[in-house]
């Protein structure tokens, strides 16, 4: 449309276009801030100069193993620095970085594995056992094993598998980068539990992560130097595309291996930590610490939380101790956060209990989605900004997904109409804010792990007694929600709720375990659907 | 090169994306901070629901008046709401816009109107005589003429023309933008004076717009809500891109027609101004103020400083009345500001001299570009960061323009081997910070105008009596340079200094018109090519 009447000579050169990447940033802070702390874990503490050296020798490593443009080189880590090396590393030699769930059981890394084709895998030495597993029961090509070890937390290396270490000294310091040429280019592969059985591989490109980047810097309302602690997993959204984007700010990413009360409380007292991230079961945990894990500081800091809107006690009693806490809400699909519980000035001279009210809502889109509202599911309409008509979120912008891996038919369902299908359900606020009423029906947030209730009823439903089940959320003080079945016998059958537990827990992470079996017919529409509705009424009423 | 195995069904779709515009920008801020103040002018407060309304309906008049999309809008108008609209209500109709330097001759005006081939031109009532003497002047079809009244300026409506609120408010404030579909799509036309006589139409496209919003954010350490004051002229690289940014940030822009140094205390002190920019002649302006125009504020003002190193005089005086003063460079053809003299926290204990040749560094990369550097000329090659090595400025990336409207072959020159070359000769420090030792041969850059020696030559040399000229820039303590002509006279003519400039002014700008004249043979190599360096010592060392 805007085209000008003689546009000849007007085209992309390499002068004028580069392709959208978040490896710019790392390029471009080695080069203004080299001396400046990028990484730091205990010991550990990389300049970003050392830290663009590091990254350049994983690339160059990655490529000498026979990873060639495209591959997908898995993670099985937690937030130790190599998890953030990989989010460079990994892509700078042009293959696509799977991180994926610790936590997650060995039928399910296995099938991950198989699907995303990875070629390489890096494993921490604890989850090596899983990561074995894994591999053997793959059907496909196994990747190869790089391991890496932390013998600071009591982690040393097997010997069996080539150690990061010495894999990464292998490589080129100053290997040249393999930058995209196009970005829609693919940088990440993450696989959730979204709600249906199987793991869908939800796909990023360079453009959504690093315009991810730039928005957030808005929202986040951040300037120069943060201190960012890594809570929220690398292994979800890619840690919410944080790690990409700390080199544009010259920033410090502090890893953190176990998320508990004294890490975190030294790691805001010792490095200055500025900026955090992290469900609401985290504030709690701080809020609950013993005395012997507190720390004092004298700055704010700022807190993001998701997963669940955070209770009006949490913030009423983590206030005081010195954060800042905003709601942030979003999905997979959409890079990690998508919007903002943005605060007014106006509302902070408002009673505590209004206030609290205020930052439970889900909120607004953030810059770097273009819009995100609440349709009705049917008409494609705008519901009533009234806070009582409800409808589902949507969003539509540079910061959704590509797709689902080898699924176009999943892609296109959740795409449809032109918007990203976000399966949450909300009113809006007259002023705009959103707030989700109900998960979206089948999810279940435990601890900010989703758990799909159709994989917990896929596996019950292998016990030889069960008849019939559905898994359902259950509020709970300390994870948020655990997974509840109910569950319908076979005629004439005989089962315990402790003996079904164990049965699940062969099968499925603990996280996924349900944690309360209730035996009882189960509420059907007339086409014999069940009413998982009502089942959720039942747990919540008591 | 990063493409997944199989990547059926990945593809762009609406729901994944959008076309990069500023115009986005607007929209949120419209739905998030309608009840904010967006755009202040004395009296006229809008907020961003009243500024999205007026931009709607700007945009919807000229539908109406018949531009189509791809047609060139211009203006002719001092930093008055009118032209901050224009930003937004050109391009929301699919139009490009075309700002006009309100300081430039007839001439240069009716080129600019041939060459962009403008179908439509806002003009402010104290420009009409100029608008309508170069319409006058033209070859080619004339575009239709909207006139901008500010009768509390003193400039009331004549009622030759439609004046802009009448014409506004006969749009539609629910106006359907058009939005970019592809964000290369033109955005905007600049002419610049450049190295060349003819000015040459430096095109921006949409996506290059958005990201120099976005780098700039981090660049200006801007968090939410700032108030920036309009002294950079809009029709400069548009503002560089600030009006485009605010509204990312839900910040006001203050409109400013004069700049004197009571109008900047006074946006300060009654507006609560946080940002501008402007060149170091503002600054001589603030520190030289009257007693009587000086306003108390208690706050920083943040203030980018281009054209010029800012002098250390000038440091040491304007720090102390509350301003932290940053230079950055850039020029037209990079949308403004490019690079900035990124502060280190280290320099703050540092003696003030030495703080002070700090601040007059060009600086380094800003994060919107992908690279600036400085490259031997000739092999392309980065010249040694030594501090003495020299070589010439070159910039790579998103935020370079798309080339020059209907001049390929000047597009190409200046995109050679990949970089476009800035024409600006610097140094490099060990740490990578530029600083440029000279100025682009041939410009002269007059209280913060770029003018072009040769358009002066071309002027000087159609007088009967001249043989030969050429024009330098002699440094000058109020306007930095101001253009200084040194003339052979053809064999036995006799002419003064005061004839001479009187000539010039009636085919020049007075910014453009030499302040000095020195009649004498000029040095020449032994190809017959004057030689201007020598010229420029001459004027140097008087």
């Amino acid at each position: 449309m805007g085209w000008l009447a003689d546009e000849s000579g007007l085209g992309k050169c390499a002068a004028n276009h580069v392709a959208l990447t978040p490896l710019s940033h790392l390029n471009r802070a080695a080069r203004l801030f080299p001396d400046r702390e990028a990484l730091v874990y205990g010991k550990v503490r990389h300049t970003y100069a050392a830290y663009h050296a590091r990254v350049s020798r994983l690339a160059s490593a990655l490529a000498g193993a026979g990873i060639a443009p495209g591959d997908v080189v898995a993670t099985i880590l937690p937030n130790i620095p190599a998890q953030a090396e990989a989010h460079f590393g990994v892509p700078a030699c042009a293959a696509i970085l799977n991180t994926i769930n610790v936590r997650l059981d060995v039928h399910t890394v296995s099938y991950i594995l198989d699907h995303g084709q990875a070629k390489l895998v890096l494993v921490d030495t604890q989850f090596l056992p899983l990561a074995e597993a894994a591999l053997a029961a793959m059907e496909g090509p196994k990747p190869q094993i790089v391991e890496v070890a932390d013998p600071d937390s009591g982690f040393p290396a097997t010997g069996r598998y080539p150690e990061y270490e010495e894999f990464i000294a292998s490589g080129d310091p100053a290997f040249d980068w393999i930058l995209p040429q196009d970005e829609w280019e693919s940088i990440a592969l993450n696989y959730t539990s979204g709600t249906t059985g199987h793991p869908k591989g939800v796909v990023y490109h360079h453009r959504g992560a690093y315009l991810s980047t730039m928005g957030q810097v808005v929202s986040w309302r951040m300037v120069l130097h943060p201190v960012y602690l890594t809570i929220v997993p690398l292994f979800h959204c890619n840690g919410w595309c944080h790690t990409w984007m700390m080199p544009l700010l010259g920033g410090t990413v502090v890893c953190c291996r176990h998320v508990d009360a004294k890490s975190i409380y030294d790691a805001i007292a010792d490095e200055n930590v500025t900026h955090f991230g992290g469900a609401p079961i985290v504030l709690n945990t701080l809020i609950h610490a013993d005395d012997a894990d507190r720390r004092a500081f004298d700055h704010t800091v700022e807190v993001f939380t998701a997963g669940a809107p955070p209770p009006a006690a949490t913030l009423a009693a983590i206030e005081p101790l010195g954060f800042n806490v905003t709601q942030v809400y979003g999905l997979t699909e959409v890079y990690g956060p998508g919007t903002e519980c943005l605060w007014k000035d106006d509302w902070d001279a408002l009673p505590s209990k209004e206030r609290y009210a205020i930052k439970a809502r889900t909120g607004v889109v953030m810059p770097m989605l273009e819009d995100c509202t609440v349709l009705d599911p049917e008409m494609r309409a705008q519901i009533d900004m009234d806070g009582a008509a409800q409808g589902e979120i949507m969003f539509r912008g540079n910061a959704v997904m590509k797709g689902y891996y080898k699924n176009p038919e999943a892609t296109e369902k959740a795409f449809e109409g032109g918007w990203f299908h976000s399966g949450d359900i909300a009113i809006q606020h007259p002023d705009g804010y959103m707030k989700i009423v109900d998960r979206s029906k089948d999810v279940i947030i435990s601890g900010g792990e989703n758990v799909s209730s159709v994989e917990v009823e896929d596996v019950l439903m292998h016990h030889p007694d069960v008849l019939l089940c559905a898994v359902v959320a259950k509020p709970d003080e300390k994870w948020g929600e655990v997974p509840c079945a109910f569950v319908e016998l076979k005629p004439g059958r005989q089962l315990t709720e402790a003996e079904l537990i164990a049965f699940a827990r062969k099968e499925l992470a603990g996280f996924k375990t349900p944690k309360a079996v209730v035996f009882q017919d189960l509420p059907k529409t007339s086409t014999g659907k069940i009413q998982k509705f009502e089942l959720r009424n039942q747990v919540r009423g008591g």
